[in-house]
Parts: C-alpha cells; sequence; structure tokens
C-alpha cells in the first residue's frame, strides 16, 4: 500500500517529534482491540500529551481529510478502536494524569489515559473509590466512550452515571467543557450524556470529571451455588425486588465455572453460581446476606458462604474479571466472541434459559456470565476464527440471541457498544433513533472523520 | 393584533374539532408558567390525545412555519411554557394514560399529561413508587422536559436518572423511540438523556418509561433545628461523606420556616432546621438515623425528632413542597422569583452563606431553601413585579448569586431548566458548550419552530 496522508504526517511529526509513529509494530499494536473483529491498521499513531496538543492534531487531521481514531487500551470488545478506514490512532496512555481529586466532593478529574486501577490505587487512603469496573484495567477515556459497565454496575450505575463532565476535543479542533462540577444541573443538553457511548466518532474525549463513592465501612463477598440456572435467576430476580442494594450479582453458568476453575486454581463445583457483595454497615450488612440467603436456599442454593476477609473476597473477583481471559484459555489460539444482550429483568429467566438451550445446538463450548442484577448477560465462547464453518455457525447465534432480546424489549449491547459488529442491530433497535443520531453526527462531524465507520454508517 | 397562522389553524380544526381552542381565556391560560416571566399568549391552543396526533399538528405546524409550544401543568419556574413568538400550545393534559406498570421490571410507561402524583396513586397497592417530586404536582413530560428533581434526587436521581425512554415527536413530524426497555444499554447516541432537559426545544415529548423503585419497608422522617446555618449545612456534608443514603435532606432557612409555619399552620421555632427522610429495613433506618442525629448534635442540632408516623410525615413534607406557594403568600399579588443554583458541596457553606449576607441587603424577605444533599439551593423572593426598583434589586441579586455559584464550579440552574430567563447565564457557564447546543438545535429543528427561544437563542 502506498503511503498515505503524507502531508498531514508531515506536519503531525514537525508538532510531536518522535512522539509521531509510523513504524510497523506501532501501527499494528494499535489495529485492534481484544474482540474477533479483524485488525485495521492506522497510517501513523499520535502519543499526544494533552488536551491542547489533541486539539491541533484534530486540526491537523481535519485539513488533511484524515481519519481520527482515539485509542486507550485497547481492551474493548467491539473493534472500535480497529483504524478501518486508516488514518491517524490517537493514544491516549501518555494522558495518564490525576488532575483533581475533591474528597469532599466525592469526585475528580482526570486525563483520558488514566485507568481504572491507577485511579483506585491513588484514592486507597482517602476513603474513596471508582465503581465501575469492566473486566480488563481499561482507560477511564476508552470506559466513557464506549459506557462501560461491569459488576457494580446494579449499585453503582454505569459510565453514563458516574461522568460528571468532560473536556471534549470536537472535530474542528474546539476543546468543549461539557458540564459544571455541580452534582445535579438542568443547563441546556445533556451534552455529557451525548459524549457518553458516543465511541469517538463526535470527537475525541481528553479529561473526565468523575463521581467516586464513600468505601463502605463493611464490605463481604458471597457465593452461592444452584442446581439449575433458573433458580440462581429466580434469586437475582427476587432480591432485586426486594430492594436489596446489592453491590454486585453475577451469574457464572456451569461451563464458566469450569473456565474459572481452569484458570484461576478455584475448585467451584460444577454449577451456575451467583458471586455476590454486599456493601454498607456492619450490621446492614448482615442483614443484607441474610435476606439473600434465605431468598437463594428458597430458590434451590446449596452453601450460601459469606466472608468478610478481604484476600478471599479480592479472590473471588479477580477470578469473575479474569472470566474472558480463562473463556479464551479453554482452546489454543482462539480470540474471545462476547455477546452482550440485556433485557427487562421479568424476561431474563426467559432469555437466559432459551440461550442455554441454544448453546446445546452449538459445536464448541460457551461459558454464560452475566450481571444478571441489571438484566445483561454475556456468552463468551473462544472461537477460532481460521474455521469458517465454526464463526458462521456462532455468528448465526449471535443474531438468534440478538433477535431473542430484542423481542422481549431488550438491546442489543448492554456495555460493550456497538463498534464495527452491531451497526445493522443497532438499526433494528432504534430504526428511528438511528436517523436521529446520523443528523447529529452529520452536524458535529459533518466529514465524518471521527472515529468514521463505527457506531452509524452516514 | 390580527389573526395569525389562520392557515394552520383552519387544518388544526379539520383535525381535532373542538380540542382546537382559540378562546382569549384558553389562550391566556397557556400564556405562563408559575415564575415571574411576562405572559404570553399562544395563538390556538391544541388539546392532543394521541402520539399519532402530535406528530400530525406537528407537522401542520410546520408547513405553516407555527412554533410549537409543549404544555404540561404549567408550573414550572423559567417561562418555558410561555408563548413568547406565538404559535400553537400543545397541551398534553388529555394524554393522561398510563400505558403499562410492570412490577416485576419496576418500570412503568405513560403519556406524557400523566402527573407524578397520579402515577404514584395508581402504583399505591404494588409496592412500587416513583420518587421524583419537583414542589407542584407536574406532568412527567414536563418534568423530563425539564430534567426536574427535588426532595429524594439525593438519593433516587432527577429525572435523567429516572427516565429509561421516550417517544419523541420531531420537529418534522417524525416519531422516534429513543431507548429500548433494557435497565442498561450501550447502543449508540444516548437520545433519551439528550431529550431529557431539552425544554421542548429539540422535539415534544410524548410517552415516557419510568424507572420505578420498591416501597421500602421503614420509612421515617426527622426534624432537627440549628443555632446557625452553618451548623445545618456543615451536618449535611458530614452525613453525605459519611455515605449515609440519605432520602430526603433539606435546609430551611429561619425566614421560610416563618413562611412555613405561617402557611400550613405549623410552629417550628423561627431557627435554621433540616427536614430529613430515611428508607430501609427498619433495623437500617434506625441506624441511619441515629448516625445523623449524632453528627446534628456535634453541629449544633437540637431536638432531633424522628417519627413514622405516616401522617406526621406526609404533613411534614406537606408543608415543605407547599414553599414555593407559601413565600408567595408572604405578600398579596406577589410573584415567586425563584432563583436555582448547585454547587460542589465543598462549596456549599461558603455559597449560602455568602447569599445570606447577602439577602441582608435586600429590601424584600428572601427564605433560603434547598435540596442540600445534592449541593442545590433556592432564595425564593415574593416579588412585587409592579415595583420596578424591588424587580431591579432581585434581578441584580440573582446575577451576583449566579457569578457565585459559576466561579465555585457550580451551576446557574440544578432542577428549573433554563427556559426564557437563563440563556446569558448558560453561555456564562459552558461558553464552548453553548455552541454545540446549537449546532445540535439546528440539525434537529432547522426552522427553530420548535418551543423556539428557549434554552438557546439561534
Amino acid at each position: 500500500m502506498a503511503p498515505r496522508f503524507t502531508l498531514a504526517i508531515e506536519e503531525l511529526q514537525a508538532l510531536l517529534g518522535d512522539r509521531l509513529q509510523t513504524a510497523a509494530g506501532v501501527r499494528q499494536h494499535h489495529a485492534q482491540d481484544e474482540s474477533f473483529h479483524a485488525p485495521a491498521e492506522p497510517d501513523a499513531v499520535a502519543f499526544v500529551r494533552s488536551t491542547s496538543e489533541v486539539s491541533e492534531v484534530v486540526r491537523i487531521c481535519r485539513r488533511h481529510h484524515m481519519p481520527v481514531v482515539p485509542f486507550g487500551t485497547g481492551t474493548a470488545m467491539e473493534g472500535g478502536v480497529n483504524a478501518t478506514q486508516g488514518g491517524l490512532s490517537v493514544d491516549m496512555s501518555l494522558m495518564n494524569k490525576i488532575l483533581s481529586v475533591s474528597a469532599q466532593d466525592m469526585d475528580c478529574t482526570v486525563q483520558a489515559g488514566v485507568t481504572r486501577k491507577q485511579l483506585n490505587d491513588h484514592l486507597r487512603d482517602q476513603g474513596i473509590f471508582f465503581p465501575i469496573d469492566p473486566g480488563a484495567d481499561a482507560s477511564l477515556g476508552g470506559m466513557a466512550a464506549t459506557r462501560a459497565s461491569g459488576t457494580n454496575a446494579v449499585r453503582y450505575g454505569t459510565m453514563r452515571e458516574a461522568v460528571l463532565g468532560l473536556t471534549v476535543v470536537m472535530a474542528d479542533g474546539r476543546i468543549v467543557k461539557t458540564a459544571s462540577r455541580a452534582r445535579k444541573s438542568a443547563a441546556g443538553y445533556d451534552l455529557t450524556r451525548l459524549f457518553v457511548g458516543s465511541e469517538g466518532t463526535l470527537g475525541v474525549i481528553c479529561e473526565i470529571t468523575l463521581r467516586l463513592h464513600p468505601v463502605p465501612e463493611a464490605i463481604s463477598a458471597a457465593v452461592c451455588a444452584f442446581d439449575s440456572l433458573e433458580g440462581a435467576v429466580n434469586s437475582v430476580i427476587e432480591t432485586i425486588q426486594m430492594g436489596v442494594p446489592m453491590a454486585r450479582i453475577e451469574l457464572l453458568d456451569s461451563v464458566a465455572i469450569d473456565a474459572v476453575n481452569r484458570f484461576s486454581n478455584t475448585d467451584y463445583p460444577a454449577l451456575p453460581h451467583l458471586f455476590l457483595e454486599f456493601h454498607g454497615t456492619h450490621a446492614w450488612v448482615e442483614e443484607q446476606a441474610e435476606t439473600v440467603a434465605a431468598l437463594a436456599t428458597e430458590n434451590g442454593g446449596r452453601n450460601f458462604q459469606w466472608t468478610a476477609n478481604t484476600e478471599e473476597r479480592s479472590a473471588l473477583w479477580q477470578a469473575r474479571h479474569d472470566l474472558a481471559y480463562a473463556a479464551r484459555a479453554m482452546r489454543d489460539n482462539a480470540k474471545i466472541f462476547s455477546t452482550d444482550v440485556c433485557v427487562p429483568i421479568s424476561r431474563l429467566a426467559e432469555c437466559i434459559l432459551a440461550t442455554a438451550d441454544d448453546i446445546k445446538t452449538m459445536p464448541i463450548p460457551m461459558p454464560i456470565v452475566g450481571h444478571v442484577g441489571d438484566g445483561n448477560f454475556h456468552v463468551v465462547p473462544a472461537l477460532d476464527t481460521s474455521n469458517a464453518a465454526e464463526v458462521a455457525a456462532v455468528e448465526a447465534f449471535h443474531h438468534r440471541l440478538i433477535e431473542r432480546a430484542l423481542q422481549m424489549g431488550g438491546t442489543c449491547t448492554g456495555e460493550h457498544g456497538i463498534g464495527q459488529g452491531k451497526k445493522d442491530y443497532l438499526e433494528a433497535e432504534l430504526p428511528a433513533g438511528v436517523e436521529v443520531m446520523k443528523q447529529i453526527k452529520q452536524a458535529l462531524d459533518p466529514e465524518s472523520l471521527m472515529n468514521p465507520g463505527k457506531v452509524i454508517t452516514l
């Protein structure tokens, strides 16, 4: 392929020096996330250091009609960072400063390259924490861009609720602050929420003000095995309806448990499990755990075991967070094809059980894991992408799963985003809505240079 | 004034029959909300019955370049329903059907004219409730349009968090569903949040899917008087930082208490007060109340009194909700000029105390009340709008208050919206953001027919 965007790259090099890279290895590293989507290399990679630098970079790209693809940690699941139309990958990893923390206000402002674990390490001694936890140690910019969530969302919400305000560089290089630091505001259109989940297609998220939470006085975790998936799911539904403010309530089916046991050297029985966590005062955590233990027992739960031991608890959640890697390790050279539907909780048991039946027809093992308190679950097959029949079978399964979820009033993606792979499903889910999204995209990025080809097709 | 939009009105009459009104009394009734802003009559009023009818109405208006101004209950505070450019007031009061309730999913879908009390009456026996409670019995469409909140927001969030999805009629008559019924979604741009708070300027909100909450096992309320405003505010800050999940924590200064005593026949001592509410299990509510009582006592609180009696509790909150009417009743023929700043909670004491000092220079009594757990408070003078000097003094005070809040990282409006009166302040708060809002407005309503002149000036 002949070099492209050579004039833009010259200008970018003049601005950034050796922080503008075109070496093959660097471009390859920025060609893909952790999904099965085909890698697509950018023409160059910019390692930016500040919001004003991002603004200058975007202005140069716009003058030369060069696509701009923001890159955080490359740990997403829908191919959002793959440079499908080439252009410039804007690597945010050097923008890793925690700009301010206010323990009194329980908020902080960070550059987009700060990762969730980096932030929590920084907060460790201040009595506050940041709850949102996708499996990977993702960057907070990437998490905002994909409207990420994780295991704590049932209690603390997703990035939609966590982000108080953003500083964004628009397609024309303008720097826009989307909100004040107030907790609550009715000041005009909710630009913050417009950019959260826009996956880099409306602008580059450079700084993020985040809502933090007080570290609870007491935290305890619990594990409970169930004879049936149905019993586990019904326990979740009843718990939520009782108003127990679960901090975490995660489902793993027996295939997922098998993957976890192998990858994390655990020895859970080969049955569906709930992993749970309770946050509060000592007395209140105990009361919550007793309520849920009773509900679980009524639904066929066995050996409801809870622990306030920090190490045991950390090991439990590390095993859960490593699930995608555990699933991938089930086979050699496999890539994860993660599904991500979310349905109203009244339909959750039905949706999971129909999906479990469907999985029985599939040629490969497919673990089910879920943030079931939200109605969100993933089927996580480890795919041999060189096997066309297998890929076709999994894609057909995925299609059936999404149709099932949409018919139940659900969504094709609870937390991973649309990226490259779900644009048609987004149109099926919100046909009139997509037309409005296109109008917004055209108004804010008329040349379609910001992560082009993702989320919507103009 | 010569009749305008006569052709449009003829077409609307053909569609709606006597549900299209041009009588002076009806137009006057639709000329204003509860604010001090000058009334502005529409040319006609349409009493619509369905989303598809709204779509037809909007199409007719567009063909004839007739402004469209949605009207709920007319109880807002920033003149959003006043037809400042004439046109058609679209009265939603006949769209008052509760379309579905799912106790299992804890959600419901309503037409936009359903009011918050109507909804809660309907839910009364189902173990679930809708928490958002502005002072008036507002329509849920109007509440969504203004991103309303109220006394419960500190625990349950605002309309931003409460709305799961909307059905909106766009400026060209298209009917758009903004989201699925899933609790959590990463499916494209967050259209729901874009319309929540758009104050009718991007489209007419016709149907709303709302998140509901389980009625807590136990509810108790408390009242506590303080020697100083500072002690009351510091109690609030410490309570929030302790992570006590207050359901309500409201501040009333001594002037507000005086207004309440007169209007609601209560006999609170003439001191700053906190009104509080706790939700949870019996044991947990007691634990919360003890924690807060201890914090209040340390900060000069006297006679922390709590009650689980439903009637006493209802009387307490009715008195609080009637505060705007109580303030207005302090003078004859007065109109409420409500301020609405919200600041980071670390600056709340400073902001309220500086504002209390400022009030001492004012010619009229000005109560302070606040949803202080969110950092949001109102100064609520009863204004004699025929007295130009008084109006000028209050406007100058308002200007100083907003400058103070913005300097502290706050917002000019926590929950009332921008409407007519705060457009300049919105530009001061988010100068680059307003430009993005204008781009969105132009893309979605190129002729600026949807509630023109509100929120932003094109």
